[in-house]
């Protein structure tokens, strides 16, 4: 029997390519997906395709509403905000601003953007411990990426170590000696572009998943948020076209 | 304006208890409980009517189906353990036993009992942290206790420790350096009667809480849970009469 591979999934570029690394290092795949409340709920809708694609044993849909706890343009009424990654990298340059557009939006340059979700890394990757103890299972793969990525804080290395840290100290497993819960963030150090290029190399399909955090009723994307912007900028850099339509 | 505290409660003893200790150290109490399919959420009722005796700001109730997951008796068709803690010390004093009643249970001795919930500790916590960073509050109190409980291993203090150092990596303010979150376990180190004396000095009403977790329908506790065993203890050890009727 394959080991098996708890991994969190979003319907996006990097759980996806997280889930292709998976299966093809031979893991059984359980995927588990969040409704917590999130604007671009369309997500669900593609993480369960996503988790038929690669014969995932179990797909898990778990309800947590974060909306009640708030805090982020993803589980609120704030707007989320357009062009704000190209804003940051125009500053990153030290060029003066000049398009009107960008002057009226609220951000915070080179700090936490409001589609920040409080401790949602936490929150998942804590409920996908709580079922890697029901299966026995030892492995959970987060798609958590540190280079092309909005500057969330649960997107570091020294947090995930962290967090393994203490999910071995959390659980019974960890008491009992008898396992050790490893938490695989694959495409850590990756540029999204070479995020897309290692999926394409084991087949991934990426007609099947969603990046953007404001699509419009039929799920397309915006091409402006900064979850657009990163998926956008990695085809580019990986020499494909984008199959999703904008 | 006082500092505020995040304050776990199940409307149980420990919860409780370090709810007022949270109150008497000044703070401004936010109580935070959870909906998580546990067969004994008559539990919230009492959570809401303790956060009320301490002028609690709020009271949130977050829902999360953690039957969805399992793996508990808490939160599954697994029966609820009586005589367990009972079982367990006599089995410590070396003694054979003779009851018929205990020869049927299904249990394993010294070891973490099937009333343990998956992660919970890890849930439960995450979800506060989600809401301290809302709150821009730094401090979050849980009741878990590590001398009269079941032996989760989600109550140790070297697993709370591990959480706190997570939580500081976890979140906006630790990146911006703006705050430290701290995890209070005003009672992690006492005995259950200990907690209780230090809860009747603090003018704790425990009538206003329920332990139980297997109560009847109209909340009366069994008497034979481990929940229940670890209560009456505390209370005879305290030299004080339980107000709930068994």
């Amino acid at each position: 029997m394959n080991k098996k591979a708890i991994v969190l999934s979003s319907g996006g570029i990097d759980s996806t390519t997280a889930m292709a690394i998976a299966k093809a290092e031979g893991y059984e795949i359980y995927s588990i997906s969040f409704n917590y409340g999130q604007r671009h709920s369309f997500e669900l809708k593609k993480a369960s395709e996503v988790a038929k694609f690669f014969n995932a044993k179990e797909h898990l849909i778990i309800d947590i509403d974060l909306r009640k706890i708030g805090g982020s343009a993803l589980t609120s009424d704030i707007e989320v905000p357009k062009y704000r990654s190209q804003k940051s990298e125009v500053r990153s340059q030290n060029i003066k601003i000049k398009d009107s557009r960008l002057s009226t939006i609220d951000y915070r340059l080179s700090t936490i953007p409001v589609t920040y979700v409080p401790a949602r890394n936490t929150i998942f990757l804590s409920l996908a411990l709580a079922w890697a103890e029901v299966l026995e299972a030892e492995d959970i793969f987060i798609g958590a990426n540190a280079i092309d990525y909005s500057g969330y804080p649960d997107c570091r290395p020294e947090y995930i170590k962290a967090f393994e840290k203490m999910a071995n100290l959390a659980t019974k497993a960890g008491v009992e000696g008898k396992s050790h819960i490893k938490i695989h963030t694959p495409l850590i150090n990756l540029t999204k572009g070479e995020i897309i290029k290692k999926g394409i190399s084991l087949g991934v399909d990426y007609s099947l998943t969603s990046s953007c955090y404001s699509p419009d009723k039929d799920g397309n994307p915006c091409g402006l948020c900064d979850s657009c912007h990163f998926r956008l900028k990695g085809f580019k850099e990986a020499g494909i076209k984008d199959p999703l339509i904008y």
